[in-house]
């Protein structure tokens, strides 16, 4: 199983936090050794970084961890892998083009019997190996096919969004994060936290290195912040549990819909 | 005008010495302070790093300095903006997933009276607003409704590409570069310069920062390293200067095709 985190906020923030605690899990306090990458999302525009290296090793981790970059959007991801190698093209989250947008995806878990392979691609194509490559590229492909573009309503996107994981669900474990920047859609097959920060805003800390941070000195009072992790990443806030086939679309930090 | 970088190789190279030569320019030596990016490709995969932020100053761009990231395809580019706000989704280079290959483009140039809005785009959309990632989209869009899948005999691409070419250059000035991580596919409209370094081996020093390398005791007597950029990135190697409305493909670090 890989380590997922997200984050969805309604004003560009700092999510170096939540990454410096999960990128410990990336050899560091857990055995996720096989690759990392986070992707922020700036404007129309995403910042990537990926590493096939163990992220507690990483130098590209170091950077990410020392300098800044404010997002509203941002999908993270470090990989024990499973199907696939440990390879660059494999590295999460994998990112696509759709009607002017960069859509990104992170997955954990792993499927039944290899039966990704009968998710029937569109035009959209793995690069790498993996299973959860074809999964993104199946769902997007499906996405392309049923709207003619994007569609005004979004909730219309999400239902189909939501359908997909369920499928998946049956198919085996599959925790995934999707997001076209202004969404971000949350599927938790076994294993998923998340949390809403907002005023008056508490000091939090990690739980895999030892770090604190006030958020009352980070944060303006109209903040509203949402973390999304595979295990909390903060000890002494509580964070919800999701149930198994549960689906949350967070928009600018709140949740929005949930099937 | 920006600034190209691009390197072809027939083993994994580290290309920091050039990158670090072409930095200067981005708010150093010259004027191209708009933002810059690197698309390294790596087996299937590719490593990107971008930062609208001047690349003499940025961050990101003193890491990619320090760190060796071998690579037999590289590109680059330090961009002025002409068409298109300083954003992160305006920064080169551009990248697109076609028949499971990245394929990464950089571009300078301007074409006349907007006249790139009439290029026609097919499933390839621009996230930004700039005419290159435009022309990227129409180019990419043709070469998937001409070919069913990768061609066996690439060079009916490069032939397609070369047209394209011919024709942009009928339309204002426009340099690119264009990879799917084999052929490294180069035009010069105005202003390219490439040199082919292979044993014996000599020392470089670079034109934009005192630097020199002696490339003899950082390669095997078999390699073959091109290098592709605006102006020549050292002062004491003969550069080859690329003609108006030349194509060069390179592969391996070679030359294997010109039109």
């Amino acid at each position: 199983m890989c380590q997922l985190m997200g984050m969805s906020a309604n004003v560009p923030t700092d999510a170096r936090f939540s990454f410096t605690g999960l990128v410990q899990r990336g050899g560091g306090t857990d055995i996720h050794r096989d690759g990392w990458g986070i992707v922020f999302y700036r404007g129309k525009g995403i910042q990537e970084f990926k590493d096939p290296n163990p992220s507690a090793e990483s130098e590209v981790a170091k950077l990410v961890t020392l300098h800044a970059i404010r997002s509203k959007t941002v999908i993270s991801h470090i990989r024990q892998a499973n199907v696939g190698d440990v390879a660059l093209e494999n590295t999460h989250p994998y990112s696509r083009e759709l009607w002017g947008q960069y859509w990104c995806f992170a997955h954990n878990g792993q499927l039944k019997d290899q039966c990704y392979l009968e998710l029937p691609l569109g035009r959209f194509k793995p690069v790498g190996s993996t299973d959860s490559e074809h999964i993104f590229c199946w769902m997007l492909g499906v996405i392309d096919e049923t709207f003619a573009g994007a569609p005004k309503d979004m909730s219309d996107l999400w239902a189909l969004v939501a359908s997909f994981a369920k499928r998946l669900h049956q198919m085996g474990v599959s925790n995934f994060m999707l997001s076209n920047g202004d969404a971000l859609i949350v599927h938790c097959s076994n294993r998923l936290h998340w949390i809403t920060r907002r005023a008056p805003f508490g000091e939090a800390t990690l739980k895999d290195i030892e770090m604190s941070v006030d958020f009352g000195q980070e944060t303006s009072p109209n903040d509203v912040v949402s973390v999304i992790a595979t295990e909390p990443l903060t000890v002494n806030e509580r964070w919800n549990e999701m149930q198994p086939n549960e689906i949350l679309v967070f928009v600018d930090g709140e949740v929005v819909a949930n099937y």
